[in-house]
C-alpha cells in the first residue's frame, strides 16, 4: 500500500450522544481509521475490516516511508492481495475503548479535563460496531460489500451481520466465537486480575507517573500463551534455554520460551494502554450472541450475508467447535455459509500467520459475493480455478442428467467442486457442498461454491428439513460408517436423493466368486482388498429391499456398466458394474382401507 | 483412616548433608510423613505415595476426630480401598522445597537463624526423591511394592523408577509427562513472574511482614485453569453470574468462574508459601527425564518396576500424548507396562477425582504385582473378575489350541481379556492385550492382564522386533483401515501369527450371491449391509494369495465350520465359513543358485 496515514472522524457530538449498552451516553467519540483503494462511483466496493483485541486502525501499508513494520494485516490487504485494492475500497478503524486514535479510557473526559481511567464507561462489542456503523455511513457508504476480521475482530463481524443485515453482503469471521467460555472468561479475568493488583495502577489514574506496567505485562503474557498452540510453542521454543546449554539453578528467566514472553510482555506495555487493555476485555467477556435472542439461531435468524466462517485446528482459544457453533446456526437456518477449518499448527494467531489459505478463502469468497450481487465494474478477471471438465466417470454424468435446471443441490463429498460447478454453469443450479478434504474446501472456494469443511455424516444432520431439491451422493455410500442414517437424513433434507454405487453383484463378480472363489474387489475392480479402502459389498438388490424395509422410494433406477459406456436395461442386478438411485421419501403408509 | 499424625524425621545430619543436583549442599533434612496400615514383618508390602505440586505429607484420615477435611487421598487409601490398609504400609511425605514440615525455603537458616527465602538452593525433583528413598531406608524398606503419585508425583514415580529399579516393583504414574513442555513451562513462568513482581514479596524475606499474597493468588489462579478442562469448566460455571442475572458494568468478579478463581486464590494464600511455590514450579520446569539419558528410552532402559500409566482424556497440562511418551519408550524396550486413558472431563484433577476408575486401575494393578511376585501372607482374596469362560466363539478355541505353552502372547483387540486370562490359567501364557475400548481395558486390569488402551493399528508399530512368541488378531482383519500394514507388523512383532476372518467365498454364500443376487452379510451372517459395521470382504484364497505375493508363510491353515462346530479338510475355500491361519516370515528369497 505505500506510505498511508490514519484519519480521524468526530461523530457522535452532542446532542447525539451514543447510547451505550450499559446505560450511559458517550459523545463526543473520536474514531481513527485508514481508507486504502478508492470508493467506487456506486459506493458498492467497500471492504470493512475490524481488527482484533489490541490491534488498530493501521492495517496496511507504512505511516512513513522509512518505517520497518507495516500495517498488521499487510499480506491480506493490498494491490493484488486478497483483498485487492485495485478494486474494493478497504476501511479499517480503531474501536471504542482503544487507545490507538478513538476514544477510550486513555482519552480526556470534557467533564474534567482530565484521562477518563476508570471513570469511562464500560463498552460493548455492539457499542464499537455503531461507531463504525457510523463512520461508515460519514464515509457515504450504506451498504457493505464485506466486513471481515479474526478473533475480536470476528464478533464485530457477527454483530455487524446481525445488526445491519441489510448494510453487509458478505460475512467473514475468522477465529471467533459467539460467546466466550468460561476459560476464556477465566483468563481475561486473571489478566484483569494482575493490572488491577499492580500498585502502580493506581485505579486507572497513573497518567502522570508510572504505568502499572508489570501487571499489564503479566496480562499479556498470559494472553500470549492463549494465542498459541501447544504444539506451536513446541515447535518454535521446545525446552531451548537461551543463553546457556545448562540450567542456572536461580530464579531469572532461562528457557527460551521464558524470554520470549518477557519480551512479549516488555514490548506490550510500549504500545498499550493498561485501562484499555481492562476495557477491551471485558467487552470481549460480554458478547454474548446468543443471550438476547434465546439461541444462537434465533440470533442469527435475520441475517442477509453470505457468511464465510474460518477456524484453525489448533486455536485452543476460540476453538474450531465454537466456529462450529456459528456454522451449524446458521446451517440450520439455512442461511449461505462456507466453512474451513484450516489445519494450522500456528493456534489461535494463526488468522495473522497463514496468508495463503487464508488469502485463497477470502479472495474467493469476495469474488463470489460480487459475481452474485453483479456489482457493476468489477468483474471477475482472476479466477483461479480451473473450467470444470466433463465427467469421466458414468454415475456421474448420469446424475448430472437427472438434475433439474435451476434447482438447488447438497453434494456430500463434494470433492474439488467439479460437479457442483458444471451444474452451476450449464443448468443454473444452486449448489452447496460438504467435503473432508481441506485442499478441495479451498478449491471449492476458488470456485466461488459454498462448501462446508467436515465429515458429511457428521453434517448431515445438522441441516434443516426440505432445505435441497436434491441431495447426491456418488460412490460413498459402501464406505459410510452408518449408511442407514445418512440416507434416512438425506431424505430428510432434500426432497430428492441422488445415490450412486458399486453393484457387488454384477455377473463378472458373482462368477468370479463362485468359480474362483475371490471375493475381494475394490471399486474398480482392480484394487486387492488389502489395499483398497475398507468398504461395504451391497447389490442393487440388496439395496433395493433395503429401500422397501424402511419406506424409501427409489423413483429411478439407473443400471450402468461405464466399461461399454451404457446403461443396462434388462437383468440389471446381474450385468450392471455401477448403479445410479434416485430416493424419494414413501408417502406414510396409509392406515388401511377405511369402512 | 481415622485420626492419623504427620511425624517428622531428621535425615542427612552433616557431615552426611545431601549433595543437590545444583551443586549445593543440605543438611540437616526434616521430612514431615504420614503412614497407614501396617508394616509386614517382611518389610515387603510398603506403597510410597508421591504427592503432586502443592500436596502435603496428609493423604489420607484426620489430624483431629473434629476436623471437616480428610487427607487428599482419601478416596484411594484406607481398609478396603483400592490401596487397601488392611494389606499395605503406606507412606507419603512432604517434598524437599515445600511447606508442610519438609525442609524448604520457608524452614531456618542453620547458618543465619533465618528464614532461608531465596537463599534456599534450587532443588530438582530428582532431590526430592532422594530425600524420600532415605526416609524409606530409615524405615528399614529396601524394596517398595509400589511407587503412586499423579501430576508432579507421577514425576517422582519416574525418577524412583529410573533412580532406584531394585527398589521398586511396581511405579503407578497418573497424569504426568517426562518433561515439562514449552506451554506449561510458560504457565509456571507467568506464576513466578506475578509473585516475584508482588511488591511485598521483598526478595522472598517476608516473613515478617505481609506476604504478597495477590502475587500467589495470581499464580493459583493460572494454575488451576490448566487443572481443569475447558469443558469441565464449560459444565461448571458456563457465563453463569454468581450474584445477578445481568451484567453489572464495572470491573468486579461477576462471572461465577471469576469468583472461583478469586476463592481458590484466596484459599490459597492461608495455606500455602510463595517462596515454595517458586521453588516446586522451578522443580518440575526442570524435570527432563529423557535430558540426561539422550532418550526417552534411553532413561528408562534400567527400570524393573512393572508400570501402570493413567492419563486422563481433557487433561491438557500433560496430556495423553505425554503419557503416551512414557508408554511408548517401555514398550519400545519390552518393559512391562499398562496404558489406560480415562475418559473424563475433569482436565489434570481428574487424578483427585476419579475414584471408581482410578481405584480399579490401581487396585488390579497393586493385585496384580502381589500375585506375580507371591508375597507371603498377600494372597488374592478380592479378585473381582469372573474367572474366564471357555471360548464360545470356534475360532478362539482353536486358537487357543495352536498357542504354545509358556510362550509370551500379545493379543490385538483383547476385549476384557478371556482367551489372555484362560491361557495363563491353562498353559501358563505370560500375555499382553491392546484393545480400545476404556470399560474392557478396566476388565483386564481386574484380571491382573498387563494392557495398552488404544487402536490397535496405531499401536503394533510401536512394539520392538520379536518381542512375542505368538500374536494374535482374531475376528479384526475384516475391519481394519491398513490390514497389509497391520499384518506386516504382527510378523515384525511375533514370532508366530494367529488370524481369525471370516470366509467370503464360504459355498452358500457364492450360492447365494450367484442365485439370489445378494452380497450383503454381516459378521455371522445375519446382519443386514445398512447395520453391519463397516468392513471388507475377503476369502480364504485371496488371503493365500496375498500371502504369497508379500511372501508371508501360511504354516497352519484351520477351515472351520462353526455351525458343525468342525473343521473343513477337503475344499475348504469352498466349505469354510470361518478361517484360523498361522503365520510366518517367509525367510529370505534365495539368491538364485551358486555357480
Amino acid at each position: 500500500m505505500g506510505v498511508v496515514q490514519t484519519q480521524t472522524a468526530t461523530l457522535f457530538a452532542p446532542p447525539d450522544a451514543l447510547r451505550l449498552e450499559c446505560g450511559r451516553s458517550l459523545g463526543p467519540i473520536e474514531v481513527a481509521y485508514e481508507t486504502y483503494g478508492a470508493l467506487s462511483p456506486a459506493r458498492d466496493n467497500a471492504v470493512f475490516v475490524c481488527h482484533a483485541l489490541t490491534g488498530d486502525a493501521h492495517a496496511a501499508g507504512y505511516h512513513a516511508a522509512a518505517e520497518q513494520r507495516p500495517g498488521w494485516w499487510e499480506f491480506m490487504i493490498g494491490p493484488g492481495k486478497p483483498i485487492d485494492t485495485r478494486r474494493y475500497f478497504v476501511i479499517c478503524a480503531n474501536i471504542l475503548g482503544g487507545c490507538r486514535g478513538t476514544t477510550g479510557p486513555s482519552s480526556i473526559n470534557p467533564q474534567t479535563q482530565q484521562p477518563w481511567g476508570l471513570d469511562f464507561p464500560i463498552v460493548t462489542v455492539a457499542d464499537m460496531v455503531k461507531v463504525h456503523k457510523r463512520l461508515t455511513e460519514h464515509l457515504g457508504i450504506s451498504k457493505l460489500l464485506a466486513v471481515v476480521g479474526g478473533s475480536m475482530g470476528g464478533m464485530q463481524v457477527l454483530e455487524w451481520a446481525v445488526r445491519y443485515p441489510d448494510s453487509v453482503r458478505a460475512a467473514i469471521a475468522i477465529a471467533t466465537t459467539p460467546r466466550l467460555s468460561a476459560q476464556s472468561i477465566a483468563f481475561d479475568a486473571i489478566g484483569r486480575s494482575a493490572i488491577l493488583a499492580d500498585p502502580k495502577f493506581a485505579k486507572g489514574l497513573y497518567h502522570a507517573g508510572e504505568t502499572p506496567a508489570q501487571g499489564l505485562a503479566i496480562a499479556r503474557m498470559i494472553g500470549h500463551i492463549t494465542y498459541l498452540s501447544e504444539e506451536g510453542m513446541h515447535a518454535k521454543f521446545g525446552r531451548q534455554l537461551r543463553h546457556a546449554d545448562r540450567y542456572r539453578f536461580d530464579f531469572t528467566s532461562e528457557f527460551s520460551v521464558e524470554t520470549y514472553l518477557d519480551h512479549q510482555g516488555r514490548a506490550f506495555v510500549e504500545r498499550f494502554d493498561a485501562n484499555s487493555y481492562l476495557y477491551v476485555t471485558k467487552a470481549m467477556d460480554y458478547f454474548d450472541l446468543p443471550a438476547a435472542a434465546g439461541s444462537l439461531e434465533a440470533a442469527l435468524a435475520g441475517v442477509k450475508a453470505r457468511f464465510l466462517v474460518i477456524s484453525f485446528r489448533t486455536d485452543w482459544l476460540f476453538t474450531p467447535a465454537q466456529s462450529r457453533q456459528i456454522v451449524d446456526a446458521l446451517l440450520a437456518r439455512d442461511k449461505d455459509v462456507t466453512y474451513c477449518n484450516i489445519d494450522s499448527h500456528y493456534g489461535h494467531d494463526a488468522f495473522l500467520l497463514e496468508p495463503e489459505r487464508l488469502g485463497r478463502l477470502i479472495h474467493g469468497h469476495l469474488e463470489s459475493v460480487l459475481h452474485d450481487s453483479s456489482i457493476a465494474g468489477l468483474c471477475l478477471a482472476d479466477r483461479t480455478a480451473a473450467p470444470p471438465r466433463a465427467p469421466k466417470r458414468l454415475d456421474l454424468a448420469c446424475i448430472e442428467d437427472l438434475i433439474a435446471p435451476q434447482s438447488t443441490v447438497l453434494d456430500l463429498g463434494c470433492g474439488d467442486g467439479t460437479l457442483l460447478a458444471r451444474l452451476r454453469q450449464h443448468k443454473g443450479v444452486r449448489g452447496f457442498g460438504v467435503e473432508t478434504d481441506e485442499e478441495a474446501v479451498l478449491a471449492c472456494v476458488d470456485r466461488g461454491l459454498p462448501v462446508i469443511h467436515g465429515d458429511l455424516e457428521d453434517e448431515l444432520a445438522k441441516l434443516p428439513d426440505d432445505a435441497y431439491d436434491c441431495v447426491v451422493l456418488s460412490q460413498t455410500l459402501q464406505a459410510l460408517r452408518n449408511p442407514n442414517a445418512v440416507l434416512h437424513d438425506m431424505l430428510r433434507v432434500g426432497r430428492v436423493c441422488l445415490v450412486s454405487f458399486p453393484n457387488a453383484a454384477y455377473w463378472r463378480r458373482r462368477l468370479r466368486l463362485l468359480v474362483t472363489g475371490r471375493a475381494a474387489y475394490g471399486e474398480n475392480g482392480s484394487l486387492p482388498w488389502h489395499a483398497s479402502a475398507l468398504q461395504r459389498s451391497l447389490s442393487l438388490r440388496d439395496f433395493l429391499t433395503y429401500c422397501r424395509m424402511q419406506h424409501i422410494r427409489a423413483v429411478r433406477v439407473l443400471a450402468l456398466n461405464p466399461r461399454t459406456g451404457r446403461r443396462v436395461q434388462k437383468v440389471p442386478n446381474a450385468r450392471a458394474r455401477q448403479i445410479v438411485v434416485m430416493l424419494q421419501k414413501a408417502p406414510p403408509p396409509s392406515a388401511g382401507p377405511q369402512k
